[in-house]
Order: structure tokens, then C-alpha cells, then sequence
């Protein structure tokens, strides 16, 4: 129930041959991102099976294609939205408002009364204005209070950006209590791309603390929202889906007892690996004689559907025509003429020596945080297309 | 003639009345940029007169806008394009193709094809393989080769993605030859917001040892390709554009004599103070009892136009309608869920220590590169408003 990683040989990480066979019989006159839904059904399933009675609250901001929100709402997902942009696309697309939380703690308050007059019932928040601002436009609205925890252990560590500590969490409990709101529980966040079930272990920890803290002080605390982190396979060993959301519940129930309402909200663990960019090679040069690397430009970059490749954080898996001939080290960088649009420098990839302009690229496990970063046309190149099967 | 810098008071910089007229007179329901076209038009007749008889290039990735480029055909511009979408929309705009450039050194085959086909006669490369690309498809063509340089002294410093060293460039004028094209001459980029143009000189100096090797060897260049670098105003003091490129058109006739066909690519120099990016504060929270800074939150960030505050490289200027009061530290912060979705946090932005949700900021001198950097609909977003005046 491994993925594994092979060595200069083509990519070993199994990949449904309904992708394949598709991505095989079409020609794409610009990079395209091919989704799976019966890959991301697949994967939902698996999530569920591993998380119980937790309720699975998809991170729409993921991949919001309406193919997949469709696809989630008939096999009965939760949403966790970020913006009234996705709560929109979601009741749209069938789910039932109070399905869909309003997850983002940074909230236009336009937004708020909004969502409110949509049916929406539970927010996020981890600041005093912004239990104000549900106060006022969500009046008697159910909130939970995100809480600023230590994420190093993920390959995409998250800032201080969101939550915070817990003397002020209990205290906006209080606060939420005073402006008529219901305060019903607690979120964090382990970081995105935590790739091992055991990685949860101090957090959890931490928070089973502030919960018992919080019960302590008179507040009847039920939800524990523990956000994403799901991996996704990205050239190192990951355990299987079912069995890493079976770990992570087994190590909330030991510490929060079996009477907590989980919510989850897988994005990257859902929908990376039912995806998969088709890209072309753009160049390959060398900069002098001396040089140790080729350089080999893509027609896809760091603004044009790769920007997690910042600061070569997610490693992506390549795939060409030519693996089975001899490979060699390369940078790889961007089509565009802006100088940050480098992907991989400080740790070259492989690549067959002989690839050259004009070759595919097949781009792995990229379903999750590429086509809604795309920039919208920078130096004129369209967005990253996106075709559903 | 200089830009300068206040303290804590409101921006003292320069603003033609025309756009701060018309932002007070709006609302704006989502982050907007507003651009003035007088003051694009002013730039370019500041620009050309300081760089004399030099062919300005626009830099079109810098910003365009239909009616910029409509604008700039006008007035008499040429323009550096870096794809095949900016060079339809300079056609579509009035511009004739021999006053166009495909300047990306990274072009799709069928690209350079269509370009042919349209009349564009001039090609950057860098590579072996790219020259060929270009005998191929634009047969006789004209091709100038990019050099790389050393940039530390720009704000923006490049990565070594563009160019060639030396010795490739003198092999690829002769390559270029063999293959039936027209090598012109060279190009290079001292780096992107090169604030004084003493900056210039160390790499004039290599450019210069190139050229009189090149001619020595029998290659008659005649085409020298300054690239961009041409700074604006975020909050350092810069020399007025026409005393700028001045300066940098008396440095290359001090070393490439009065012969030399000199082009300039402005982008940022061009377009960035004739815009201005009306925002609004979303949040303003503290994390902890114990935290030094607040953190303001703004419904737009790096992933919705502000792409170049990574790393914290270029800092723009804020304006709120409280600069009066008293001021404080604060982090920075854009509105998406993305943990990296942060502007400015190592080196805090004083803002008023009143500000809180609603209130309007003013993002000063974003007129390049924030609109096209903007993602299709990153967390349910949608892309960065524009709206020329």
C-alpha cells in the first residue's frame, strides 16, 4: 500500500490508465491539466474509510473545478470555503449550506452577511474584529477559534499567518459568548503536505490541552476542526490514504475521547493525485562550455500553474517520452521572460539527455494548488487549461 | 527633479492630480488598479527625450493594457513582446510589425512561425537550439544574442535564466550565420529597478570588451540592446526618468560611440507611477497579548497582483485616509488562505495605529507588473480589477 520512488527509470507511482490512455490519444496546443473524477471519487472514499465518523470538509480552494464539486456533493463532502466565490460555486453545484464552512479567519464583511443570508451557519475566525464583523453580519452564527501551532515537520510549513495563541483563543471564546455568537470549537493546521501520520502527534497533543483547558473554564467545546495536511505523493514514500486518515483519527480519539465532532478538510490529500499536467518543452541550452547543467525551459512555469515550486518546496514528478534513455541532471524553469520564473536550481532534476524542444512533459500528482494560481495572461501566455474526464 | 521620501506623514510622492481625482470619486467593490494614460504618455516623452535617438521597446509584459499599448503606438513606440499573445495585441493595437521584437529567448516553434507570418523581423535568443528553432520558422531573420551579466546592484536582481556567457555568444554569431540568419548584435539586462544609472557601468564596460571582440572576429553588430532596468518610486530616491536616460545613453556613447543602434526596453520605468491599486483592510488582529506587531490583512496579496512582494524585493507605498494619526509597525498580510500569502513581515510597514476593516488603502506606483501577475481565481478571488482612465 506504498507509492515508492524509483531511480532514473520512468515514474513507478501508480497512476489509473484512464488518465493515461486519455492524456495519449489528444494533442494540447498549451499546457493542460487533465483531472480524474473517478480518481478523486476514489480518493474520497478512501479518506472517508480511514476518517470514520469525521466529517470531510473538501478545501475547495484545492481545485475548484465544478466537475469536482459536483462530483463531492453526490458522494455526500462537506465544503470548507475560502471566499463567497466558492461558497457561490458550491451551492451551485448542489451542496446544502450547511454543508459549507466559511473557513477563511480574513473575511470582507460584505461576505459575511452574505453567506449568512445564503444559510451558511458555521465561520472561522481568530481575531477579536473579525468576531465582531460575524456579530454583526451573521448574528447568532456558530464560529470556531483557529489556534497558531508549530508545523514544522511538513514539507509546506505554514506561517504565523492564521490563528492565535491560546490564552487569546480562550478569551475570544469568551468574547464570541458576549456578542451572542455560539462558539462551538477549536481548528489548527499540522501544514500542508504533512507526510506522515505520526508528524500530528505534538500538535495534537498541544490541543487536546487547550481543550481540556477550554472545558475547564466553562466553555462546551464539540468540534475540533483538524484542517488538512493530507498528503500527496510527490516523489517521497507516503502511506496510503485510508490508512494515514485511519492513523490520524486514532490519534485524536486517544486524546480527545470518541464524543468530538471532527472535521477534516483534506485539498491536496483529495485532489493532487487525479491530476496531471500535460507540458511541452520550450528549450535546452547550456549557458557556456563550462557548465555542468542543462537548462530546460518548459512551456509551464512558476505563474502559470507551478507556484508551489517556490523556493522548490513541492517537488513535482516528470515524466517524458525518453525515460528510458540516459539521464542527467537539469535546472528547470518557466517559459516566461521574468528571472523568478525558475523551478528547480538548488536541487537539479533528472531528465533524459536527449530531450529537446518539441518533447512532452507529463507533470504528476498536480490536481491540487496549480490551475487557480495561474496568473491570468502574464507575459501573455493564457492560463493553465484544464480539461475534466 | 528627485522623488523623495517622507516619514510616518503620508506619501509625499508626486501624483498627478487627475488619478487621485478620480480614485476619491469611486467606489471600488474589489481591489482595482486605476491607470492614467496621460501619465504613461508623460513617462514615454520623458523617457525618449532622455534616451535621444535610442528605439524604446515597451516591455508589454510590464503592463498590457489595450489602451496603454493604443497609447503608446500613438506616440511612436516600438515594442519588446514576450509571446505570441503580446504580439497579436500590439498588431491589434496599430503597431507595425518591424517595430515589434520577440524578445523571450524561450519561443514555441509554431510561434516563431506565426510571428514570421505576421511580419515580425527581430528574434532574442540564447541558445544553440533556439537559433535553429528560428532558421527554421522565421528563415533570414534577424537575431540578436542575450549575454548574461552580473545584476547585484538592482532591486530586483535576475537569476542567470537569460543569456549566455561570452564565449557562446561570439559562437552563436557564427552559428546564427550558418544557418542563414542575420546576427545584429546583443542584448542584456542590468536587472530590474536599477536605481542610478552609475549602476550601469560595470556591465557597460563587459558589454563594450564584447562588442570590440565581436567586431574583431568579423561579426559587424550594430544593434546593442540595453534591455530594461529603469526604476520607479517605492519609497528610494530615484533620479527623474529623463536625467536617468540620459545618464545611461551618455555611458553607452562614452564606450559604443555614436554609430551603435541603441534599444531600451522600459516596462516597470514606463508604466508603474501611472498606477495606483485602490484596497481596503479586511482584518486587523493581533496573534497574542505579547505580540509586538499587528498584522493587517488586505483584500489583496501576492497571489492577486502583488506577485513582487516576494521576498519582500520591491516594497510599494501605502496611504490610508488616517495617515495623520498616530503610526505603528505592522505585518502585512494578502486575504487567501495560503500561509505564503504574506507581503511584508521581516521589515514591518508603518500604518495607523487606528486602522482597522473597511478602511481604503491606496497601493502607490503598481502600475507594472501586478495586473497580469494576478491569478485566474485563486481561493475564489477574481483577478486584480483594471481600469485605464
Amino acid at each position: 500500500m506504498m507509492h515508492f520512488v524509483g531511480a532514473g527509470a520512468p515514474s513507478p507511482v501508480a497512476v489509473p490508465s484512464r488518465l493515461d490512455a486519455f492524456v495519449a490519444s489528444q494533442q494540447f496546443d498549451r499546457p493542460t491539466l487533465v483531472m480524474d473524477l473517478d480518481r478523486v471519487e476514489q480518493q474520497y472514499n478512501a479518506l472517508q474509510s480511514g476518517l470514520g465518523h469525521a466529517r470531510i470538509h473538501y478545501a475547495v480552494k484545492a481545485n475548484p473545478a465544478r466537475e469536482i464539486i459536483a462530483r463531492l456533493v453526490e458522494l455526500g463532502s462537506h465544503f470548507d470555503a475560502a471566499s463567497k466565490g466558492e461558497i457561490s460555486l458550491c451551492l451551485e453545484e448542489g451542496a446544502r449550506p450547511q454543508d459549507i464552512s466559511f473557513g477563511n479567519t480574513v473575511k470582507r464583511a460584505s461576505d459575511v452577511a452574505w453567506a449568512h443570508q445564503q444559510g451558511i451557519t458555521l465561520f472561522a475566525a481568530d481575531a477579536q474584529e473579525e468576531l465582531e464583523k460575524i456579530a454583526e453580519n451573521a448574528p447568532g452564527a456558530s464560529v470556531y477559534i483557529r489556534l497558531i501551532v508549530e508545523a514544522s515537520q511538513a514539507d509546506w510549513p505554514l506561517t504565523r499567518k492564521f490563528g492565535c495563541d491560546r490564552d487569546t483563543a480562550m478569551a475570544l471564546l469568551g468574547y464570541a459568548k458576549e456578542l451572542g455568537l455560539n462558539p462551538v470549537g477549536f481548528s489548527f493546521h499540522v501544514g500542508s503536505q504533512t507526510r506522515r501520520a505520526k508528524m500530528w502527534v505534538p500538535m495534537l497533543n498541544v490541543m487536546a490541552e487547550i481543550w481540556r483547558a477550554a472545558h475547564a473554564a466553562g466553555h462546551a467545546v464539540s468540534v475540533l476542526n483538524i484542517g488538512g495536511g493530507f498528503p500527496a505523493f510527490y516523489g517521497e514514500a507516503i502511506d496510503a490514504p485510508e490508512i494515514y486518515a485511519r492513523q490520524v483519527i486514532d490519534l485524536v480519539t486517544e486524546r480527545f475521547g470518541d464524543k468530538v465532532q471532527v472535521m477534516a478538510e483534506p485539498g491536496r490529500g483529495m485532489v493532487a493525485e487525479a491530476g496531471v499536467i500535460v507540458a511541452e518543452v520550450m528549450l535546452v541550452s547550456r549557458k557556456s562550455d563550462r557548465d555542468m547543467h542543462r537548462w530546460v525551459y518548459l512551456d509551464i512555469g512558476r505563474f502559470s500553474g507551478l507556484a508551489e515550486t517556490e523556493g522548490e518546496a513541492i517537488r513535482y514528478q516528470f515524466e517524458t517520452p525518453r525515460d528510458g534513455e540516459p539521464m542527467g541532471p537539469c535546472v528547470m524553469a518557466g517559459p516566461s521572460c521574468d528571472s523568478a520564473d525558475v523551478l528547480y536550481e538548488k536541487r537539479p532534476v533528472h531528465l533524459p539527455m536527449t530531450l529537446k524542444a518539441g518533447d512532452r512533459v507529463l507533470i504528476r500528482n498536480t490536481g491540487a494548488y496549480t490551475s487557480t494560481y495561474s496568473s491570468v495572461c502574464f507575459n501573455g501566455f493564457p492560463p493553465l487549461d484544464v480539461v475534466v474526464i
